[in-house]
């Protein structure tokens, strides 16, 4: 299912604990285009600061990976075992230095127990190919309940090619960056600067428009790789066939979005927060990021209640320009609000939250914006996750 | 205990159901110099519109306040309730309409039992005197779980006096307004523009330094009153005695704000953040309420697990210029984070989380402002609170 010329391989080298799968490589046969968005958390992992300086060049040939410790505010060490790390892929590998690039996602605050890494990550470059992609995916996760991979393939300048991502993310997932770690990966030719644009634009309207906590990771990371080895010609600008691509790429980091929600800590019910009829879309993002933020409104949706107060008043904070008096309010179809007062709808809402996808719908009738953000509901099991995250 | 010329009494209308006393009245015996402060939400309750009309008058004699219903989205017919309700305080106690302010909390979006309401009201404004203060705060209680009653008693200007203060608030504690209501009484003689820029001053400090879930209310209100019975002559500007009666209000309200944390709903713990070596105030306020309502630095308070990583990560987003290597971080006394680096004492750390009262203490090294946001921790009980209120 993978595209063409990449290879994995896994290792269980306990990083955190024995007993998985913890660090994953991601080849290309090939050299390849590549493209990365980072947190912007001013506090960054090292392997993040390592990705940024190296995304510059715009090629890669190799993605190593670590669950379990996230490398992150363990200064000058960090930066160094990031870089060991790169130098025994490469070396395993043969892949350039430069061309491997690195992520990690876990626990911050820890220095890598290198000692336990060395010598599996030496196994991890000697075995590329010995895994597939799903189990790359398996490799990274965290409190994740599942993998999350999704592919594509279509036919774009008269040859067939393949479009997968794998994430991974359950918490920390925020306005900005939601997913910690995402890996596109295609065998589509597509021209550096092409593939950043798409990747960008696709990233901002999918992984920065979920949210589960509203918190903001330090090691956010979305590389994406491009090996040519499907055979197209470059895709020109404004071309349909771009245009075919850059849909699909977006449909990929949306529905990998999707499942990070779904796979929200504690979470019972994936919610759609959709404000339309905004002056602006940065308005209707902010008034959609309050609603989507609300503990209040995510525990209501837990306890199917149609509590739209809760959402009105969200609203009402978010900082953008808002006549109650104008706004309707929908859950799924069902107009709870109209014109800002009480539709007497409540008992058929509350039927309608018992789904497990719910889309709440503000329409603020003050212009023709929309932006819709995704979130989960909030839910005990959430807090037991998290106040034993460590122990 | 209550300051001289103020009487009260409740009463009990089944505002969202029957079993306990929900409407009170605050009455001074003469007019008095009155100042408010309101949610900044852009969703206004009726009552909060009503007062911040009033309040440009500066006078008043009495408070009406109910508990079980916000009044809040509810349109024309919210306003015209507001008034009427006033009306018939105004017609049982001889006292002007224009005189009497209102205050409601509860459930938003429902129109008020007006039919339930009306001969309670009468009833409550024939018996002023009825009940006591702590009564009152009893009555204006939604979620709460004790009264919050704070008395200041002192000698200025050659008079002995009284401030005493009330508040009630457990949930949808913001950075804004946290308290959804508080009334500050006081016998002391204020003038008009020393009351407005007290009250103003010791708001800024201490209800708009909380938060619980970071959702602001919208009929969050904040009253007090003077009426000058303890007989002391006006303030002066720049007096030994404002600067005394100032501060004494700024505990007063400090306190209160204290015990509305310590009552957030389903905590077990109040911690304190402290962020200083800020270049100014507000980069020190940012940090500071971008950890404390970090819902996983309230988990992981909540667990006992020292998990300094979450706070440094929000510090990080906060969107401050922040360098990670410059800062320490404190439990109480124990530095858990040296330059940006863990300083080894996690095990500490963790015992000294176990007590009901927790300071966490940033310091940035960047310069000499400071500021200090209260909050609790989130637990499987907040959930249950809020995914259960209306049913």
């Amino acid at each position: 299912m993978a595209p063409k010329g990449y290879l994995f391989s896994t290792v269980e080298a306990a990083v955190k604990k024995p007993g998985r799968k913890d660090i994953a490589l991601i080849v290309s046969a090939v050299e390849a285009e590549m493209a990365g968005t980072f947190t912007t958390n001013a506090v960054k992992a090292a392997p993040v600061r390592v990705c940024m300086k190296k995304i510059a060049s715009g090629t890669g040939q190799a993605i190593v990976v670590n669950s379990g410790n996230a490398n992150a505010c363990t200064g000058l060490q960090g930066m160094k075992d990031a870089r060991e790390m790169i130098s025994i892929v490469s070396k395993g590998s043969g892949i350039g230095q430069d061309l491997v690039y690195i992520a990690s996602t876990g626990v911050i605050g820890m220095p890598l127990p290198m000692d336990r890494m060395r010598q599996p990550l030496r196994t991890l470059a000697g075995d590329i190919g010995g895994a597939a992609l799903d189990e790359v995916a398996q490799t990274i996760m965290t409190t994740d309940t599942f993998p999350k991979v999704v592919h594509k393939r279509l036919k774009l300048g008269g040859v067939s090619g393949t479009i997968s991502g794998i994430c991974k993310g359950a918490g920390m997932i925020a306005p900005n960056m939601a997913t910690m770690l995402c890996f596109i990966l295609t065998d589509f030719a597509v021209g550096k600067k092409t593939l950043t644009a798409v990747l960008k634009s696709s990233v901002g309207r999918s992984f920065n428009r979920i949210t589960i906590d509203g918190d903001m990771s330090t090691n956010d990371t979305v590389l994406m790789m491009a090996n040519g080895l499907a055979g197209n010609a470059q895709f020109k600008t404004d071309s349909l066939d771009l245009a075919k691509f850059r849909k699909a790429v977006e449909e990929i980091t949306y529905e990998l979005a999707e499942l990070v929600v779904k796979d929200g800590e504690g979470a019972t019910k994936l919610v759609e927060v959709l404000v339309k009829g905004a002056r602006t879309e940065r308005d209707a993002e902010k008034a959609a990021f309050a609603v989507a933020n609300s503990s209040l409104v995510k525990t209501a949706v837990y306890g199917n209640d149609a509590n739209w107060g809760r959402i009105i008043c969200a609203v009402g904070y978010s900082g953008i320009p808002f006549k109650e008096e104008k706004a309707d309010i929908f859950f799924n179809n069902i107009k709870v609000v109209k014109n800002g007062l009480a539709n007497n709808r409540d008992k058929e809402a509350t039927a309608a939250l018992k789904a497990k996808k719910i889309r709440i719908t503000v329409d603020l009738h003050a212009g023709r914006a929309s932006a819709k953000v995704l979130t989960c509901d909030l839910t005990e099991e959430y807090i037991r996750i998290n106040a034993e995250y460590r122990t």
